[in-house]
């Protein structure tokens, strides 16, 4: 059976994105972040998510012991969404070369396990800011694994596969349901309380994605 | 003052990119890896070394939990130096994407306080088995720069100098001795012992260096 490393963060997108990689056929391996985010939350349901979906799943501790995101600190604010912000700009919630570390684990894990897919929920949509989520990125790390791990020296490969890239939120969640995501499981909110908080952007766009969806949010029920 | 990130293991090569870099007038910000290496004895020598140039430095603990290593694995045999091998051949202590791991943590330093130079140690001359040690992998990993940071987004800069990569071991400790490097310091054994062991690829480079140098190694005193 073919391999996949899936880097899943408990989020609406990589969910979807992991259920995507079964329905393709493979194996997935979950590769789960404890980074020092604000809140353990999103942790537990990642941790859950993997458990339901019966693959295996690896849990990651690592420190930024630097600051520069609102993520890592507890003490700098998240804004409130708005819609009038420039969407070209990076938010505060950029954690420098985030993605960039957490692909970097998923090729080692793929190597390691001879796994020849990574699967990230990657879209732009919604963050067209984020410089680690967009597709000529993606581009660059693949040359990375072509010319700095031993699978590319050897002439094998492992891909990198971004299925949610161009997809709206309206459009995963819908993709979500054909594809029985635990949805109830998945969480989006910046902050980690018992319910969302309604008012961050991760909010925002998972409130406009349902609407648009025509699906309720089984956590707002 | 300029500032650089210097990827410091406690050896002879990335020690004296330290001293290279404090010399070209780059206030060092030291990175030291605990990952989980077969001895603690480097990280104490990086740690100590990082104390003698009196720059700051950070220890990044982070976990490989798969295996795919004679480095990571204890019960793995690291092979005793022979003449004989296959240079070419990836050895039994390469980590998977080991060096882009590092160099992620690099550029999120880097990223976090405004420097515009990474540094690391990284020579092809005596370990070309290692494709995260070769000149095209640098040169990919600058795009990743470019493409997928704030930093290249904003069409700011963070360069990544390999100032050793085409030297000789010998080179490197001429060098090295020109720069006042604390060569007593420095460690290059695979093993943790007091001693070094001799037999090691590390050890025998690093003999084979300070003979082509005419230089005492402090080590074997």
């Amino acid at each position: 059976m073919k391999k996949a490393v899936i880097l899943l963060s408990g989020g609406l997108d990589s969910t979807t994105t992991l259920y995507l990689a079964k329905r393709k056929g493979f194996k997935c391996y979950c590769l789960i972040f404890d980074y020092g985010q604000r809140h353990r939350k999103e942790i537990r349901c990642a941790e859950l998510i993997a458990k339901r979906s019966n693959f295996p799943y690896k849990i990651i501790k690592i420190q930024f012991p630097w600051k520069g995101s609102a993520l890592l600190e507890k003490n700098k604010k998240i804004l409130k969404h708005c819609k009038q912000r420039n969407k070209k700009e990076i938010p505060s919630t950029y954690v420098p070369a985030r993605n960039i570390i957490f692909l970097s684990f998923a090729l080692s894990y793929a190597e390691a396990i001879n796994a020849e897919a990574i699967f990230i929920g990657a879209h732009i949509q919604d963050y067209p800011g984020y410089p680690d989520c967009r597709p000529q990125f993606f581009r660059a790390f693949k040359e990375i694994i072509i010319k700095g791990s031993k699978t590319g020296v050897e002439q094998k490969r492992i891909n990198i596969f971004t299925p949610l890239i161009n997809k709206t939120k309206a459009e995963i969640i819908k993709l979500a349901k054909q594809l029985n995501v635990p949805l109830e499981l998945t969480w989006s909110c910046y902050q980690g309380k018992r319910k969302p908080c309604r008012r961050c952007d991760s909010c925002y766009y998972r409130a406009k994605g349902f609407k648009e969806a025509g699906i309720k949010d089984p956590l707002l029920r």
